[in-house]
């Protein structure tokens, strides 16, 4: 079987029992029930995650995957393609906001090449999984062979499972990428048929011109691959990108492992739709970080029916935004173990 | 000069030549300008409030002050008051939600009795300020004389100025007390003039006919009592609580230190008003922890002008909700002191 079968196949609902425990714990502690709003409930998936009704989560890992595109050469990016390996030395360095996110939290950081268009130097800390330098533009042609498409997945797939398996209990998702919200933009539209003009936004910043040229690629890359919308692997090949591939198997295989996501911006929930597509229990173990500024977020996040923790009014990637959010997640799992219960603590309850 | 008047009087502005420094290296840092949306603006916020380029904070403490209601009398609240002491014990033993979330951002933390209506044993970690046994019902009495309003602020400043200066950087405020929400609602109308049936909300979590008697009481109340809108001590004595004049005081001395304050919920908010009413300068030292689901609170935040940086759909108070922002706050100063500029990491500006 392959790496990807293999992996989909590993994949287990989030187990109900132990929600429900949670649940019932969370209504007896002290405080009116409900009142920690998203917090609890944020306790009681990762109890379904965990198949505990008492979760815990304290090894965040950051997973960085960067890729270039061809599409940049349409003008849709307000940087020039040169900084995705400026940045991605950056990381190396720990010159960039997620190396301060990741050292804030006290996650292990990995960053993967899926796809930069340039040769990088060897470095302890990048894992080379280059599947081609840069993908092609998908106003014009394909993105990356069906061959290419699944190969990034199992990269991704791959980078997860060649970890020690208890050196994290939740992954982050990262990305660099100059240009990767035009095919995150694409992949939303493909999967939900949502019109490209209420998805595509400004990324890092482009202006009105470079929105209109943003829109109209996507428009044409649509028009021109007719990608279906119910296969990712169709999508991730015409309309996609190397490092949304790698971060999609890289969700898969966390997944497999019973382990939560924490899905961060844009081009991650664009990674986190495509593996939905592929096994859709994988939703019940995503977890949002934030509202991105970029337009179409709140399209994806309502297909994914995933409710972000943070709105910072963040429009960076690399990890940011899930990376702000975490300390949320693990101090969710603490209001749900430590607290006392209304009895332990002789509280009154709520007058009947 | 009064403890208040010597307060008040050492309040400055925050720092604009920090700031706009702040702001030039934000802009020069390996990202988009303003990428990092609200976590840029706190860090250029506490430039000003620390009064240099490169702020830093790491040392939080909670603060959670507790009092009691006579409204509550009037049947405004989901539990009976009793469980005010309750929690101030459940609190003291470690039981509590702000004692978990306490301890995950490692702030110190300190339970004060402001007027608590019934005898606390003596507990190393509670400090005895109680002005009365819980205030008079607002809707046929004063809350509280116009001597016990100034005794109430004073002792909330005494709590802060009690500390070693050195022990915290940034103050959380935190509260508990049966039936507060009716009061900050008073306080936010009469300040803002915003009618009751848009203020009043449903607390803790009471029901119709509850939610009814609780928008009559502050009608009453403000009816009866026609506190003057910018006068904080009538505020105070007329409508207001023993915790909120504590938490106003703590949030004066706080700031007469030269140090910011994440400001919790709906009644915290009241108290940052009253504060803020008392010398306009402390606004900028506020930041918002989180936005709460009591209904006016963002009419509160909007007189305010602070953003809140959390939005988790809690109605807690503790200080639960700043507790679980703090994070961001200690990441926005990393983020700007730590993050490398364009031209350290040789990475490529923004087209022209």
């Amino acid at each position: 079987m392959s790496t990807l079968t293999t992996t989909l196949n590993a994949i287990q609902p989030v187990d109900q029992a132990a929600m429900a425990a949670a649940q019932d714990r969370q209504n007896n502690l002290t405080k009116p029930a409900g009142a920690l709003g998203l917090v609890e409930d944020i306790s009681i998936q990762l109890a379904g995650v965990q198949r505990q009704a008492k979760p815990s989560i304290g090894k965040p890992m950051v997973v960085v995957m960067a890729g270039d595109h061809g599409v940049t050469r349409s003008g849709v990016s307000a940087f020039p393609a040169e900084v995705t390996p400026q940045m991605v030395m950056n990381m190396l360095f720990g010159g960039a906001a997620i190396n301060v996110l990741s050292k804030q939290i006290g996650a292990k950081t990995v960053i993967v090449d899926m796809g930069v268009a340039a040769e990088l130097p060897d470095h302890p800390q990048l894992v080379n999984k280059k599947i081609a330098m840069g993908t092609g533009d998908i106003t014009t042609e394909v993105a990356m062979t069906a061959a290419q498409a699944t190969a990034a997945i199992e990269a991704g797939i791959d980078v997860i499972n060649a970890q020690d398996a208890a050196s994290f209990d939740i992954l982050i998702t990262g990305e660099m990428g100059i240009g990767n919200t035009t095919p995150a933009a694409a992949i939303c539209a493909a999967i939900t048929g949502a019109a490209p003009k209420d998805i595509v936004g400004r990324g890092t910043g482009v202006d009105d011109e470079g929105l209109a040229r943003k829109q109209a690629a996507v428009e044409k890359a649509l028009a021109l691959h007719k990608p279906e919308a119910d296969d990712a692997l169709d999508i991730l090949s015409t309309v996609g990108g190397f490092e949304i591939g790698g971060l999609a198997g890289a969700i898969l295989a966390t997944v497999a492992q019973g382990k939560p996501v924490l899905v961060d911006g844009f081009i991650s929930t664009a990674a986190a739709m495509l593996a939905v597509l592929l096994n859709p229990d994988v939703q019940g173990y995503l977890i949002g970080g934030h509202r991105s500024q970029e337009l179409g977020h709140k399209i994806m996040l309502d297909w994914l029916q995933i409710n972000p923790l943070v709105d910072l009014g963040l429009r960076l990637g690399e990890g940011s935004g899930a990376a702000l959010a975490y300390p949320i997640v693990a101090t969710a799992c603490k209001i749900l173990s430590d607290m006392a219960t209304f009895a332990e603590a002789a509280v009154s309850g709520k007058d009947a």
